[in-house]
């Protein structure tokens, strides 16, 4: 696990019991290829963001009980379900710097062990005890499941808009911050007022994450990333850096774009051509001050809560998001 | 929706309100391509077995609510996510005499619809407000998955034993059956023992339903069933048809269908001497024994209710479940 922030020792101590609980409630007393497969993709490397949100906003309201324990592995486990799903989708042959499921196994597998870790992620859930809980997430879930869909249907689609981006950021990435972060806030019994400073912080951190991981995708260093620069361009996937450029664009860069975009075989050149066209155009600073923005109105939801250590580490951890290098 | 028996007019309002439910719960505002996907599968003529049994399940114990039509709706909804996702497991071409959906769209499509459709049957699980029906249809979905992937680890291997083939039938294809008749209980607010005999009526009942399936494949009506007879013999699945038939081989049998399971490429001749051998053998009404006595098993657990119609109606359900054709 790579954690590029300091923790405070309260969620240092609260991450290690969540990952013994990751351990032990995948497991598959059943089947040991689920087994393989599980320790393969769990051990990847994730940056656990997701569960130390659901930590942190327990912890920011003093929660003194357990469950934010279960909710935090709930998290990762739909997280890490969304991920195996994706890399099929996809067709990805890496997945944090290993070999994705799909490849290492095959489809199959990968489709079955999503669905295996998913239910899985419901019978933590109701080990919480939170109705309320199981509701956000269940809605985070559909909502994650219907942009990936929107996104499937807008690849190669170079028309898109940046409303579409924001819809499908929002739905593939914040939906599942921001219930990480309300979830939180239910189990620490926050107020009304406070769940929902705890929502939207989630949700602005999110979007910012992702239109990073987005710009990271053009500007990446390869090695710790565990995917490669140009993933994107190559898969046909537009993003707020193509949307910004093709609003920017020359005549002779919009049909560099749009043949791009709608080409079948991207050749390395074009990726060459494309990160100059990005570069002169100052897109890639635009989009990173962008990913600031949200960053500064998610920090602006934290101001209602005092600080009891914890609201400082999530300052922090929102800086890192989009400050980060991988 | 095919349903060759009659249903009592509780169930039959009951399962007119529930398919409102399903179209309005698993509408997408957001992505047409959903709906899309959706309206050609739910409109695919399920028998829509599962909802009956819940809903029977709580009328059973005179219920008087409507919560019992959520957990209907969910229930069809985890099946209908399992049978999309099967299909993209399974590589098939068609789902109830119709394209599948992987086929008609493709894989990333038919595993996002998938997705959603497990999503939104515990949006509906939570709607019921039952926390231990969302603990016993977790733990299904949590076995489902479990179960298939054990089928896909011991797809083409004719050494599978009995006890294998039983594991897989209860898990795949049982656990859903009990979860929906239990769920029905547990609405109802039955006591401990009347929801332990439906656990145990829907399992037995799922176990001789899987069975009946697997037997069909040697032996159903291609046209109604919307699947190839010889499917599971071409797709190398080892079926309970099989083991009794390797149990029962000569020598020269033996080597027929070790080859025919280890081969990538079962010609139609091989189908034909296969079902020469089965009915040669008295594999298939041997088969039909044991889906019967589960049946028995079944109509067992409805001793300790009283009739108040749906018992009546139970019992035919079983019968038809063990009798049918497709």
């Amino acid at each position: 696990m790579i954690n590029p922030f300091t923790l405070p020792s309260a969620i240092k101590d609260d991450l290690e019991a969540v990952q013994h609980l990751i351990k032990q409630r995948s497991n598959s007393n059943l089947v040991a290829r689920i087994n393989d497969v599980l320790d393969h993709i769990l051990s990847g490397g994730g940056k656990r963001i997701r569960p130390i949100l659901t930590l942190s906003s327990a912890r920011l309201l003093n929660y003194k009980g357990v469950q934010h324990l279960d909710l935090a592995a709930a998290v990762e486990f739909v997280h890490t379900a969304t991920l195996v799903h994706d890399d099929v989708v996809d067709e990805s042959q890496k997945r944090r710097g290993k070999l994705a499921a799909n490849f290492l196994w095959d489809n199959k597998t990968a489709v079955l062990v999503g669905d295996y870790l998913f239910a899985r992620s419901f019978q933590l859930m109701v080990a919480s005890g939170s109705l309320r809980s199981l509701e956000v997430l269940s809605d985070a879930s559909a909502t994650i499941a219907e942009a990936e869909v929107l996104q499937l249907v807008k690849q190669n689609d170079p028309t898109m808009t940046e409303e579409d981006y924001f819809t499908i950021a929002k739905g593939k990435t914040a939906a599942l911050f921001s219930a990480s972060t309300s979830v939180g806030g239910i189990i620490a019994d926050g107020t009304e007022s406070q769940i929902q400073a705890l929502f939207k912080f989630g949700e602005a951190l999110g979007i910012g994450f992702q239109i990073m991981d987005d710009l990271l995708d053009y500007q990446g260093a390869p090695l710790t990333m565990g995917k490669n620069v140009g993933d994107d361009f190559r898969e046909g996937k537009v993003t707020l850096p193509i949307i910004y450029a093709l609003k920017l664009a020359t005549d002779e860069e919009r049909t560099f774009w749009l043949n791009a975009f709608q080409s079948k075989n991207v050749r390395d050149e074009d990726l060459t051509k494309g990160l100059d066209i990005l570069e002169k155009r100052g897109v890639l600073k635009q989009v990173r001050q962008v990913a600031w923005s949200w960053a500064d109105k998610a920090k602006d939801q934290l101001a209602i809560f005092p600080d009891n250590g914890i609201k400082q580490f999530l300052n922090e951890l929102v800086d890192f998001s989009v400050n980060r290098s991988n």
